[in-house]
């Protein structure tokens, strides 16, 4: 997998002026070309609708690159060169014999032909069927799809089969940023190659899980985009879930795309539904009220502009999860994310046992459990929280808490941390699903979140109220301190 | 444990003038008085041959203060203060009337006495038995012993009976000043403090054990003394031997000294004795060559100053232990030793198993150990080496080692590490003996030990000639590596 060639591309982009792809794509796609990664011949068609042409969107392109890469990785030479694969084509993506334009683009059909759905979920069947329709694909086509996915079970079932009526499960490359990230894909290095971890990797050694993904922005400019999903469908069934689902899936028996996703897919199966009865004691949900913002007063969401100030759109969700099956009986998953939090933070800890018994200072024992530490951001790194014996002449034998410390940007060489995205194009330009989401997973996450979401319809209580700036309703600290236990805090 | 007082003592220092007493001891007492640790009312009697009087050992005990005490933390109003404590009382140890003296400097019989014997083991017997006989120590009375106790279990037994004729073990302090380091006290901690490490900690998870401790320096000065010992017994018999017990030891039920001591004797009991067909494999003894060390020549062993240039007395020891209990069956402890080798450095590596199924490039296969490196000089921590992800774009899933890394003095706000024989001495006050030794320790230990040197003596080759500034003859590589291994070298 350390092979650098990867095959040459012709890669038609959906959506190629929308702000996913001016914002992400285009930059990563610069990335890969500074890298030495694209294949000479690989070429880019940007679609849209909007009346163009080449020379405009290179042009155009040129300034987006200008602005959304970091100064110091900017090379005008290379998005020179990399500008030179970019050719624009206008097209309607209801228009069905226009697609039949983009064969004449594929002079040299021996290029792998990628399709990259940047384009809004609601357009995935029409493009699929017209390009089918004009021939566009073969079997070995390759297609990359953007969340969300539906916003319930039903929803999703509806794209996921207007795509299977033209591609199969092999073809399909669906999009979880989070599992483009390198510190994700850390993950599975770290539990599979570490057996320091991996035997201690359950419900005999570890007590509970927790996953806090806070941002502290607010909705800022898509309220009535955000307002129609929730935190829930927006951040928990995707995102949050792939964290748990690789923190707590069975080792795989091979790296290959579907070994990870089957355990993966295990994991989600295993989920213990959230009944009614539940909600009281694993189900938060909280709305950002007015507060402050890294200083600064902020509005409450709904008081922010577009906003009906009815809304009962949760921003912040708390939940306990359980995992019914022989690893994890009994060791409940505690997971959170909110907007308007104190600070932009992604982590998981977990929390080990402490030893069966314990022979130190009583007044000590508080410390007596080791903790894994891992951020995902910022600062991308590990903390193991040890006990050493505190270092004081008449301290006797008294234990201090010390951190094992390892922050990725600075113990290795200074070496550049890719862009989710980028790792997630070369990995479908090289054919490797195991970065993307198969169709059951995303089925089983929308299964066990839909019934939530049904709970809170059925008559739930309306979302708790928080101060913009605080760590979300006091009910998700109620939620875990009933366990005798305590959102990590970092002393 | 954390109680700052302690008992006003009188003590009676044997040996005062001694190299040990004036290095270490009254540095000792020095840094316990700095840090209020010496209860008021607390005096020292400073006892030898030497035709001086209290203001004149006062006088030179400041000079030998102002050289040993580190510039930054010698603080003359303190000294002064200390050295108003002391003392001076001229005896010859023989003189068995003499010891009446002692009681007329014991006014206050309600200090606790603390008897410091810092002569030559030679001494101890007589001075016990005219402490005795003069109505001295009671029953209450700590004596402290340094060593050697003895050059093999009969001389220990001699020296011990002694001792025993007149003082109970409870009574009886025997220093092993590696015991009073903060770096092999915190082995405690680490081990029992630290579920994830304490679970682990067996031959299920363990492969092997590696304990170095390199001494960069030759003999300089005490030919004489050295060459009727070795590195066997200097090294091996007492401090080597207590960080394998340490290591190896079952957890003990609580921090009692017979709790500690009495799963130390477990392990030296279990330690396989090296029989004669066992010397070729598990023994490499070594003797330093001329070479080079920290840059500049420097002469072999034999050729030192005051050397017999047929010794074959070693200089270097290097072992591979097998311990026959449940806890470590099959787990080699690979232990070495030397003088004259590269650097000054003591550390313990542990060598973790493998995970038992292997799923990323089988060309990093040799990575996949995870390894504890506690390092007990110099920068003392302890470094955990884990495998990450590589994180270059084009890396995949390559893995790379990367150490948790915990050194103290960065780690922790800039405190002092106290040195050995202040934690002992402070020990002794508080009637602490669990960083003592015990009898049965030292006979064990012996008994382990004069069984290699028998060997030897039965017709052992000669030690083998190692260059000055090497890691030791080329056979202990061998030692290590017929088993598949190879001595840790930090990457």
């Amino acid at each position: 997998m350390a092979n650098r060639i990867t095959t040459r591309c012709d890669i038609m982009l959906f959506g190629a002026m929308g702000d996913l792809a001016q914002r992400k794509l285009f930059p990563a796609f610069y990335q890969l070309e500074r890298a030495g990664l694209l294949a000479d011949g690989s070429r880019i068609l940007a679609i849209a609708r909007r009346e163009l042409d080449t020379a405009a969107v290179r042009k155009h392109l040129m300034e987006r690159l200008e602005k959304y890469v970091k100064p110091e990785e900017f090379e005008r030479p290379v998005a020179e060169t990399f500008l030179r694969r970019v050719e624009y084509q206008i097209l309607d993506f209801h228009d069905e014999e226009g697609f039949g334009v983009l064969n004449s683009w594929r002079t040299e059909y021996d290029n792998q032909l990628i399709v990259y759905l940047a384009s809004p979920p609601s357009m995935y069947g029409v493009i699929a069927r017209n390009l089918s329709s004009a021939s566009c694909c073969t079997e070995n086509t390759r297609v990359v799809v953007e969340k969300p996915i539906g916003h319930d079970l039903e929803s999703s079932r509806v794209i996921n089969d207007e795509l299977g009526a033209v591609y199969s499960e092999s073809q399909l490359f669906r999009i979880d940023h989070y599992l483009g990230k390198e510190t994700v894909q850390n993950l599975i290095a770290l539990r599979f190659a570490n057996n320091l971890f991996a035997s201690q990797w359950d419900q005999n050694h570890i007590s509970h899980v927790e996953i806090t993904v806070a941002e502290s922005v607010g909705i800022e400019g898509r309220w009535g985009y955000f307002d129609k999903a929730g935190q829930i469908r927006d951040m928990i069934q995707n995102h949050m879930l792939q964290l748990l689902c690789l923190i707590a899936m069975d080792p795989p028996a091979d790296l290959s795309a579907d070994s990870i996703r089957d355990e993966k897919v295990k994991v989600l199966k295993a989920l213990r539904s959230i009944t009614p009865d539940m909600m009281d004691t694993c189900v938060v949900r909280g709305q950002y009220a007015a507060g402050a913002s890294t200083g600064k007063p902020v509005p409450g969401y709904l008081e922010e502009e577009g906003a009906n100030n009815r809304s009962e759109t949760e921003t912040f969700v708390a939940l306990k999860v359980e995992i019914d099956n022989w690893r994890w009986s009994g060791v409940p998953f505690y997971i959170r994310t909110g907007k308007r939090l104190p600070e932009k933070l992604s982590q998981i800890i977990i929390h080990f046992k402490p030893a069966p018994h314990y022979i130190f200072d009583p007044d000590q024992r508080h410390l007596a459990n080791n903790k894994l530490i891992i951020r995902l951001q910022p600062d991308e790194g590990m903390s193991l929280k040890i006990l050493t014996k505190d270092q004081g002449l008449h301290k006797g034998m008294r234990l201090r808490q010390g951190p094992l410390e390892l922050t990725f940007s600075e113990t290795f060489e200074a070496e550049r941390i890719p862009d989710a995205y980028e790792r997630l194009l070369w990995e479908v330009m090289k054919g490797n699903q195991y970065l993307f989401v198969r169709r059951d997973e995303v089925e089983h996450a929308w299964r066990w979140v839909d019934r939530i979401i049904q709970n809170w319809n059925d008559g739930g209580d309306p979302p708790k109220r928080y101060a913009s700036g605080t760590w979300g309703p006091v009910a998700s600290i109620a939620m875990i301190t009933r366990d005798g236990r305590s959102w990590y805090e970092d002393a």
